[in-house]
C-alpha cells in the first residue's frame, strides 16, 4: 500500500459542477484513514459523526453555490497540542489524558468558519517537545514519521485528511513533512494566532502539512483572515489564493549545521536539485560566493543549542505547576528542561534572544535581493526507529530565524520521501511561496 | 474607619530582629481584611489556610535567617483574571463560576517561589473588561474603586494585603490605584509572564498594585527574575531592590485626552504639584514649548478608540468560543466587543497596529533627555457609582504605547484619593521608579 494523499482545492471544481461532494470526499479519505490508521496510530481522538454532519453541511453549501470559503468541507486534523470543543486537549502527556477544555483554539475556530471539516486529533509528541508518543511512518511503519507534529504528517501522508495543523519551535512542520512525504508550511512567526494552543514558545509557530502547496497555503490564509496572527502581531501577509509559481532571479542555498550529518543520498538529491535549478537559469549563492550567506551560515551555526536555551526558559512555566502536580507523569526529558530552566538565569536568557535578534537581522540582510534561501529538510529520509523523532539540524535556523519555511517533498533519500525546504524572509510568505511553486515546477 | 495600608519591606526588619513574624503580619492584614470586607467587597475567593501555613513557613524561614526574597512572607492577592492552583480563576464571569485549572499562572508560582503568601483572589470586571462586579471604594463605598483590577486595589487601600497583582490594556492598573490611593505599577509591556493569565491582548500587561512604592518594585521584580516576561521579550529590567529617587533634570507634563474632561480639583492638584516640581529645579516641557510634547498628544489623542479596536481584534477569541458556548452568560459589552471584531477586517487591525508603533516611536523621541513624563491619573477622584469604573482617558496613552507607568497617590480631589501617574520609557521602568521616588519626596 503506498502512501497517497488527497489534495482538496483541486476537488472543489467538481463540487461546484454537482460531480462530487464534500460528504464523498470525506468517505474517500474516512476510507484511507480506516485502512490506514491500525499500522500508523497517527489519530489520538476521533469525532466522525460531527466530521460527517460538518460535510453534509459543506455539501449542502456547495450545492447551494455559497461555499465558506475555498476550503469549505476540507478534512483536517488538529495537532493534539491545540484545543477543540469536541474532542480533549491531551498534549501527548499522561498528565492531561481525557482533559476537556470545553472550546475550539482561535486556529480551530477560523477552520469551522470557514467551513472546514475537523476529523479528528492528530498525535504529538509530549508538549509538541521530544518525547514520542508512538505514531510510525507510512512509506515504512519501522522508521519514525518526524514529529513533533508526528500524526499531522501522517495523516495527510495517507489521505486521512486533506491538511493538518502542526506547530513548530525547532523543526515540528518541516521535519515530519520532509520524512512523510507531505507539503509543510511553517509561516513567519507570529503569522497565526496561537490562542488555544499549548505552545507558548517565542519562536514557534502554527502552520499547516498539507496535500500541496496550494492546500497549505489555503488553511494558512483562511486562519489568518478570520483569527489574525498572534496579538500585536500583522498575521500571514499575502493574496487570497496561493502565489502563482514565480522564477527567483537569485537563491541562496543554505547548509546548515545538519551538512555534514547529511546522507550521501541526501546530498545527492540537493545537488543534483540545485544543478537543475542552476541549469533553468537561478543565480545560486552559497557561504562560497557570498559572504552575507556566510554570515548567516556562522549566526545559525549554534541555532538548535541556543534554541534550546531560549525554550527551556520560557517554558519553564507551565511545566513547574505540571511537577508540583505530578511529576510521575512527565518524561525524563520534561524534567531536563525544566531543571536546565531553573539553572538559568533571566541575563543568560536575555543574552541568547539578543544574539537570535542578531542572527535575524544578518539574515534579513539576504532578502534584499532574493525571495528566498533553500535547504535540506533534513539530513535524511527518517530514520529506523519510534523512539526518536529525528534530526532537526537542517530546520533550526528557521524557527530562530522566524522565518517562513516550505518543505516541498520532491527530493529521495533511499527511496523514501525527503523534503526541500524553501525558506523565506519574515513577512514575505507569499514571496517564498510564489519561488517554491518554481521550484516545484523544475523538479517535478 | 479610613482605609490603611500594611506596607511590607519596611517591616521586614523586624522580621529578621526576631521582634514580629510574617504569621504576625499576616494575621493584622486579615483583621482588615475581616473588618472591610463586608463593606467593599474585595475578594472572590480565599484560601486562608493556605495563607496561614504559608506565613507560618515564612515566620520560620525568617527566623532561621534565610528568607527566600525580601518578600517572603509578604500578603498578596491575585486579580482573578490569573490562575491560582488553590483556588478558582472565574475571571469575573458567569460563565467560569467555580473553574479550578489546577495550577498557578507563571506570576503566581514565582510569587510562591519567593515566598509570599497568596491571601485570595481579588475582584475583576468580566474579563478585565468593562463590566464591573460590585467591589465598591473603601474611601466612600457609594463610589467605584475603578477598574478591571477593582479588588486589588481596594483589598491593598484597606491593609488586607500589602500588594496584588493587576492587569492594565487600557486604564485597569493606573486608575484603580488612583481611586483606591494605593501604589500602582503597569510596567513596561512584556515585562511580567502572563502565562495562565487570561488576558491575551498586545498592549495588556500584569503588574502590581501595592502599598509603597519600594513594595511595587520588588514584587515586580521578584516575578520576572522566576518567571521572565512573555516569551520573547527581556522581562523587567533594573536593579534588585527600587531604584533611588532621583531629582529629573527635565520632566514632560502630558494633558492627553483627559484633561478636558479634568475637575477643578483635579486641575488644581496636579497645576500645583507642577509648581513644585520646578520649584524645585526641574525643567517641565509641555505641549507648549515642546514640539516633541504636542506631537506626543496629537498621536494619543485618539488612543482609546484605537485601543478599543485593537482590543476587539485581539479578543475576537476565545469571546466567540464563550458565545457559542453560553451566550447568556456574558455582558452585553463582551457580545458588543465580539460583534466589533466580526465587522473588523484583518487590514484595518494592520493599520491600527501600524498607527500604534508610529505613536510610539514619536513618544521614544522624549526619552533622549528625560526619565519619564508626567500627568493625572484620572480626570478626577472616584465617580459615584458602581455601576461603572470610571474614565481612563488619563492613562490609556500608556498602555497604548507599552511603556512603564507608576500611580502616586499625592493628590486629592473632593477629599478623596488622587494619583500622580509618572510614565517611563520602553525597559527603562528603574528610571520612572527613581524619578518617581524623588516626586514623591517633593509631595509628601
Amino acid at each position: 500500500m503506498t502512501p497517497t494523499m488527497c489534495p482538496y482545492l483541486a476537488a472543489t471544481a467538481a463540487f461546484a459542477a454537482g460531480k462530487d461532494t464534500p460528504r464523498d470526499f470525506l468517505e474517500r479519505c474516512l476510507a484511507d484513514l480506516e485502512s490506514w490508521e491500525p499500522k500508523i496510530g497517527a489519530f489520538v481522538a476521533l469525532n466522525l459523526a460531527g466530521a460527517r454532519a460538518a460535510a453534509d453541511a459543506a455539501s449542502k453549501r456547495w450545492r447551494d453555490g455559497t461555499p465558506r470559503s475555498p476550503i469549505d468541507g476540507m478534512p483536517v486534523g488538529i495537532k493534539d497540542i491545540i484545543e477543540t470543543v469536541d474532542m480533549p486537549t491531551e498534549q501527548g502527556s499522561p498528565l492531561f489524558v481525557g482533559c476537556a477544555t470545553q472550546r475550539d483554539a482561535a486556529s480551530v475556530a477560523a477552520l469551522r468558519e470557514a467551513g472546514a471539516v475537523v476529523v479528528g486529533k492528530t498525535v504529538t509528541t509530549e508538549f509538541a517537545s521530544t518525547t514520542p508518543r508512538g505514531t510510525r511512518n507510512p512509506w515504512d511503519t519501522s522508521r519514525t514519521p518526524g514529529g513533533s507534529s508526528s500524526g499531522s504528517a501522517a495523516a495527510v501522508a495517507v489521505g486521512a485528511v486533506s491538511a493538518a495543523l502542526g506547530t513548530q519551535v525547532i523543526g515540528s512542520i518541516i521535519r515530519p513533512s520532509s520524512y512523510c512525504g507531505c507539503y509543510g508550511f511553517r509561516p513567519t512567526v507570529g503569522a497565526i494566532n496561537r490562542g488555544g494552543s499549548y505552545d507558548y514558545l517565542s519562536q514557534s509557530t502554527t502552520g499547516p502539512l498539507a496535500a500541496t502547496l496550494a492546500d497549505a497555503w489555503q488553511v494558512a490564509y483562511e486562519i489568518a483572515i478570520r483569527a489574525g496572527g498572534d496579538p500585536g502581531f500583522p498575521g500571514l501577509m499575502g493574496p487570497p489564493q496561493a502565489p502563482a509559481a514565480q522564477m527567483p532571479r537569485r537563491l541562496a542555498f543554505i547548509e546548515t549545521s545538519g551538512w555534514p550529518l547529511a546522507s550521501p543520498g541526501a546530498k545527492h538529491a540537493i545537488e543534483d536539485a540545485l544543478e537543475r535549478l542552476a541549469a533553468a537559469g537561478v543565480e545560486l549563492r552559497t557561504r562560497d560566493n557570498d559572504a552575507r550567506v556566510a554570515a548567516v551560515e556562522d549566526a545559525v551555526a549554534e541555532a538548535r543549542k541556543r534554541s534550546n536555551g531560549i525554550n527551556a526558559w520560557e517554558g519553564r512555566w507551565p511545566l513547574n505547576t505540571y511537577r508540583e502536580r505530578d511529576a510521575s507523569k512527565l518524561s525524563e526529558a520534561a524534567l531536563g528542561r525544566l531543571k536546565q530552566a531553573e539553572a538559568m538565569t533571566i541575563e543568560e536568557y536575555r543574552g541568547l534572544i539578543a544574539e537570535r535578534a542578531h542572527a535575524r537581522r544578518l539574515y534579513a540582510e539576504l532578502g534584499a535581493d532574493m525571495p528566498a534561501t533553500i535547504s535540506l529538510s533534513a539530513p535524511a529520509a527518517a530514520p529506523v526507529g519510534i523512539g526518536w523523532t529525528g534530526e532537526p539540524a537542517c530546520t533550526v535556523h528557521t524557527s530562530y530565524l522566524g522565518i517562513p519555511s516550505i518543505s516541498l517533498p520532491r527530493l529521495r533519500d533511499e527511496s523514501l520521501p525527503l523534503g526541500l525546504q524553501v525558506a523565506g524572509f519574515e513577512h514575505r510568505d507569499a514571496d517564498a511561496f510564489a519561488a517554491a511553486g518554481w521550484i516545484e515546477s523544475v523538479l517535478r
